[in-house]
């Protein structure tokens, strides 16, 4: 079986990690679209354009499934690609990290992303269908995706950077939504710094979502691309740890 | 006579705002590569096509003379496009801060600008083949962009990142070249933190150098054009105290 997944640059290969964890005899190919990355600046026609353009790239390899692997893609993407793609299944970061945050059945919930994320309040409209008294907070906290493509994990400008951000929600949430395939990285630096909140992520719930379609014969394949080629991409993979290498940059 | 300018985003706004205040009957336009923005962390070849299509871009509108206003563009793409373009005359903002900083004649200069900019050593290259016994020091400051983009001009976050890339820099320099052109926005919070420096950018030694060229009849007009309509657009315009709102969003 093939997957596709994409992402607006790196971030996602956070959640191809996970996927890779859960799966067996499967082939993945994997989109960045580093040369236009960030997606969560832009404009939502702009990031519909995209995402069209990196499906399409997709499934030029007859893909059977497809990952957006992207927050701000998914949000601003999703249901236009699916409409768009009646016969793909489509999946997404979104409604992965609602039901694991349903399933924790938290009081209060504070979720973090890209301006472009949070200003679509896909997560706050679709928690609150589905439990209407729960209390969500929501933020923009576009610092975090240049920190982690800089490589600023930890130390005196992150914390200042998340103190910022997060200090006045310390004893107003139970659970943290990181709205961000690149907030992952940042995991263990909030953990210390607020100790007492939950952290959900997407990329963990999505594999655990997926997991059963996942399950056919012998080892997986990667197949890593991207549209640029950028001084974070050695580095990222190093940093999560993905040893596959097959990387080719593609134009368009 | 018709000047083209191009940016990576809003940071050449800066630059076209000191070329109006020298300016009289110039017909500017103006485009800012907002869809596709930052350059500075993209490879050579990419930012090389991209400056390319906002050249031809340009071209359609009959320019007499073409400035490339974002600091990565001018490093990477400067000779590519004075090449490509032979009958057209092309300024960068290389040029004239290396003009002034050899006017000011100092012992020691910092050098910050993104990392593809810094990457190229191209202000160090020049400044030493000019004066070989000049101290330069470079370094890439990546969070910068972020911040000015996000409104972060002064507080304790760009208080934090600005003394952890510059404070070992404290009595090391005499003069500060700020190398990209969102960085004169975080010029007053420099002076703040290091009141030693002389500092330096290119947007007024460029507006000083073309002025003799740029005095005709009438009244300045402004054409502005983005390849996308984001958030910091409108605020970016306020901050620069820019006027003229004749913007069009443009694809390709």
């Amino acid at each position: 079986m093939k997957v596709g997944i994409f992402d607006s640059g790196l971030g996602g290969l956070t959640v191809l990690k996970e996927l890779l964890k859960v799966s067996k005899g499967i082939e993945f190919y994997y989109l960045g679209d580093t040369a236009r990355v960030p997606y969560g600046i832009r404009s939502e026609e702009t990031v519909k354009r995209y995402a069209l353009e990196c499906t399409l790239f997709l499934k030029e390899f007859d893909i059977d499934l497809l990952v957006i692997a992207c927050n701000t893609a998914s949000a601003k993407a999703g249901a236009f690609l699916r409409k768009k793609f009646p016969e793909l299944p489509i999946f997404d970061v979104i409604e992965p990290a609602v039901e694991e945050i349903l399933n924790l059945n938290p009081q209060s919930v504070g979720v973090i992303g890209t301006p472009s994320t949070v200003g679509s309040k896909v997560y706050k409209e679709k928690l609150l269908k589905r439990k209407s008294n729960i209390k969500i907070l929501q933020r923009a906290t576009p610092l975090l995706v240049p920190l982690v493509e800089e490589g600023f994990l930890k130390g005196p400008i992150t914390e200042t950077v998340l103190r910022h951000y997060l200090s006045d929600w310390k004893d107003k949430i139970e659970v943290l939504l990181l709205g961000c395939t690149h907030y992952p990285l940042l995991k263990e630096e909030i953990k210390r710094l607020f100790p007492d909140w939950v952290i959900v992520d997407s990329a963990q719930p999505l594999a655990k979502g997926l997991k059963p379609l996942l399950q056919r014969e012998g080892n997986n394949k990667v197949h890593l691309f991207f549209t640029d080629k950028t001084a974070f991409l050695e580095r990222m993979l190093t940093s999560i740890g993905l040893k596959e290498k097959r990387i080719k940059i593609v134009k368009w």
